[in-house]
């Protein structure tokens, strides 16, 4: 049965995404870290990994990114978009608290972030403090039911932890959504069909000179390849020395992106194929 | 006397870089979150705030960008360049503690991650743990000096906290700098001349087809304007969606980058000038 690592601890989203790999069956491991996620399928210890990989709630995502680059050899075998709602949870004694009567409030900085005018609106006297993770922020107002304090994070986790909804939706962007990347080195079987692909490449430029990201752009363009994001990471040699992270919208085909990829190759550029890989939307239930 | 917006607690890299902003006086003022920082500056409760926007170790880049791009409407006045070292810190009474001796390291998610290596190498059976601020870490260590701890961070911040350094520059990679960004609603005046200087330049696709993207740089490529950096965030309308933040190697001048916005927004582009402004490489002392 494969196993997949995620970043724990149980209940964070990270963990909900991972439970929507369309994969019969598979056994979920947590992490602490988002390198010892990638460490953990990059040495074998598990068959795969989850990572968030663009506006996650948990952990850096500019993290993600940079160990995806530059410390482990892993593919992309498939992209998980998962909706990420924040809800407002409370002990059940403090169920029917007045919210002006809420002390404090408890999440991740980055939920907090997201959250950031409803928490100054709906809470404008309650002290906001920052935790680990939300999952923490969870346990931190389960374990300290007599006390008038709320967290905010995701339904799951609050209802592992015996807490109360009192408010859904809290987050300030109604389109929260985050995706996540299943990495690995050995494609699973058994995935299903979906109706979207895109293919990764990371292109590092062999010499910088005006117009060379011009250059490389325009070898997709004329051939009607469309990038759905473009991102710019550094290289880890020098400060403004950059590698190009590129999403096409497109599974890879037999002669377009490998002729792309040759091409820029042949221009002195280095070219590396991260995969080719399905994108599966889910819903958060 | 300006007063400058940062990310504290005291002792962080944030407040490093603010310290050597170029202005003779300056009065800074710590605020717990980025949002927090950015809002101040907005909001005229300070002159100036000062953000890390790329490879910082506290707080998420990231939402320091989206902050920049969507809920504030700041100039950017200089960039700042700051090396990041680590330093490994004890309590006087561990100061000749055998390293095997050590049983917990505290710091923040970020330099854990950027020491990873280290870590594993010298301290293979320390117990790692995450703390919400490299700031913290230290203070954790300094208010328990009779435990076998370390902490992970900044030379000044652990002076403050009175440690004694057991290791300099612990960080994986040599060439770790954090940029950050002086912005503000005025520009301040008598900022020292520098070396180079950038342009910043926010470009959001009118519509989306293949090669928008390429057409975008092409405008700036046939006119010799070299982009130091491109970088696409979520527009938050919905996923897949994308800004542009462009880093021009220049200041503005009068006739080449005004014609290039110009006939980017006569193809349908919304285009914003975030700043033309000085770039000063400090070190850390």
């Amino acid at each position: 049965m494969p196993t997949i690592a995620y970043l724990g601890p149980p209940g964070s989203f990270s963990e909900a995404a991972a439970l929507k790999v369309p994969l019969p069956d598979k056994t979920l491991v947590d992490y602490p870290t988002i390198p010892d996620v990638l460490e953990a399928a990059d040495l074998g210890h598990t068959t795969f990994a989850i990572i968030p990989i663009e506006n996650a709630i948990e952990g850096s995502v500019n993290l993600a990114m940079d160990w995806l680059i530059h410390e482990v050899r892993l593919m992309i075998f498939a992209e998980i978009v998962l909706p990420i709602a924040h809800g407002l949870y409370v002990a059940p004694p403090q169920r029917e608290t007045p919210f002006p009567q809420i002390e404090k409030i408890f999440s991740h900085g980055q939920a907090i972030a997201q959250s950031f005018r409803f928490l100054r609106r709906t809470f404008p006297h309650a002290q906001v403090e920052p935790t680990l993770s939300t999952s923490e922020a969870l346990r931190l107002v389960a374990e300290n039911p007599d006390r008038p304090w709320a967290a905010l994070g995701h339904r799951r986790g609050a209802e592992r932890y015996g807490l109360v909804e009192r408010i859904r939706d809290v987050q300030d962007s109604p389109n929260n959504a985050t995706r996540f990347l299943l990495v690995g080195h050995t494609p699973p079987a058994g995935l299903p069909p979906s109706e979207r692909k895109k293919t990764t490449l990371l292109v590092t430029l062999g010499r910088d000179f005006p117009g060379a990201l011009s250059q490389v752009l325009h070898c997709f363009s004329w051939r009607a390849i469309n990038l759905s994001r473009i991102e710019s990471r550094p290289t880890k040699r020098r400060l403004g020395s950059y590698v190009f992270y590129i999403d096409i919208d497109r599974g890879v085909d037999d002669v377009l992106i490998p002729a792309a990829m040759e091409e820029l190759r042949a221009l002195g550029h280095e070219v590396r194929f991260l995969g080719s890989y399905p994108v599966y939307e889910v819903d958060d239930d």
